[in-house]
């Protein structure tokens, strides 16, 4: 270990405020996804990340508007969006990425025990749709409007709507279960938005 | 007041036991879009309704689960599927209802709350399932069924998938707020799913 790491792990007074900030998501992110949201507060997080309650209280609302930028962060790159000019293999493939997270070990009950919470936490529900739920329907909408620009998506479709269909008909089978969330679901999913279900 | 009905408001001990459970479920039902899902009580439903909390806890695992039966009782006439014989019609004014539901005064939050707390309560998890989602999921199946067989949707759709595009778009908007929940959106699911939104 350098003097540099050394003295970034041991001498708090000196650490830059993207160090602690660093440290304290990375803490809540481990606990979150070890033990769940449940029991996590500023008091755990900062003991684990070598930080003060204090700074944590500066910084975040509350514990899960912590635990969820953690979340965000640690999900971030696998929910990135390719674009390889065909909308349908694009979404595709993120749709894919986006219900392996939700049915691995621990990503569905953390982001579904996140969502509850935001239903009855107001700091929470704030990051959640700050730093989540609207940059990512942002992402989405962008990569659509050059699909729409490219004449594969009709002109007068809404494509925020069409985010409800693919990525919220997802959230729905998370957070009301009753049928099971699988790649086939997408596939799905998207034959059904892109060429309808009517009989023609 | 008849004899009857004043036997079955003062005699607790001899009032029927569906009685009893009615009086339990108005109750909570009352005290749910009055004041919503936190601070209900086994005791407070208990007092408001004239039984007794041993009744409750023999009856309910929770009083999250009360509270969803009652809501699911109070709200069901109006979630009602007509069969016009046109597919298209019938989810219109199914939907155009369930959104004026989710969006009417308590509506929209006290769903929120109870679907946010069966994150985290397994006996809340499992009566909302059985005696909201599942069944619910069904009536429409049964109705996107006869279209089916009447020629109106595809043979090979999975009628299934439709719920979560509808219905599950709806509550995307309401649990993951960022783009209004309005019938103008309603009625944008329903011509994308049924047209298709890729370029023709």
């Amino acid at each position: 270990m350098s003097d540099l790491q050394n003295g970034l792990r041991r001498g708090r007074g000196r650490r830059p405020a993207e160090a602690v900030r660093a440290a304290a998501l990375a803490a809540a992110g481990e606990m979150l996804f070890e033990s769940g949201l449940a029991g996590l507060t500023f008091d755990k997080i900062a003991q684990r990340a070598g930080v003060s309650k204090m700074t944590l209280y500066k910084w975040w609302p509350s514990p899960g508007a912590l635990a969820f930028e953690a979340y965000s962060a640690a999900v971030e790159h696998r929910l990135a969006f390719e674009d390889t000019g065909d909308i349908e293999r694009d979404l595709r493939s993120q749709l894919h990425s986006f219900v392996r997270l939700l049915t691995a070990d621990r990503g569905g009950p953390v982001i579904a025990a996140l969502v509850g919470a935001a239903q009855h936490d107001p700091d929470l529900a704030a990051v959640l749709a700050e730093q989540y739920t609207v940059p990512r329907r942002t992402l989405a909408v962008e990569r659509l409007r050059r699909a729409q620009r490219a004449g594969q998506i009709a002109p007068d479709v809404d494509l925020e709507v069409i985010i409800d269909q693919l990525w919220g008909a997802c959230y729905h089978r998370l957070l009301m279960p009753a049928e099971p969330l699988t790649l086939h679901f997408v596939d799905a999913l998207l034959r059904n938005l892109l060429r309808g279900i009517a009989q023609a």
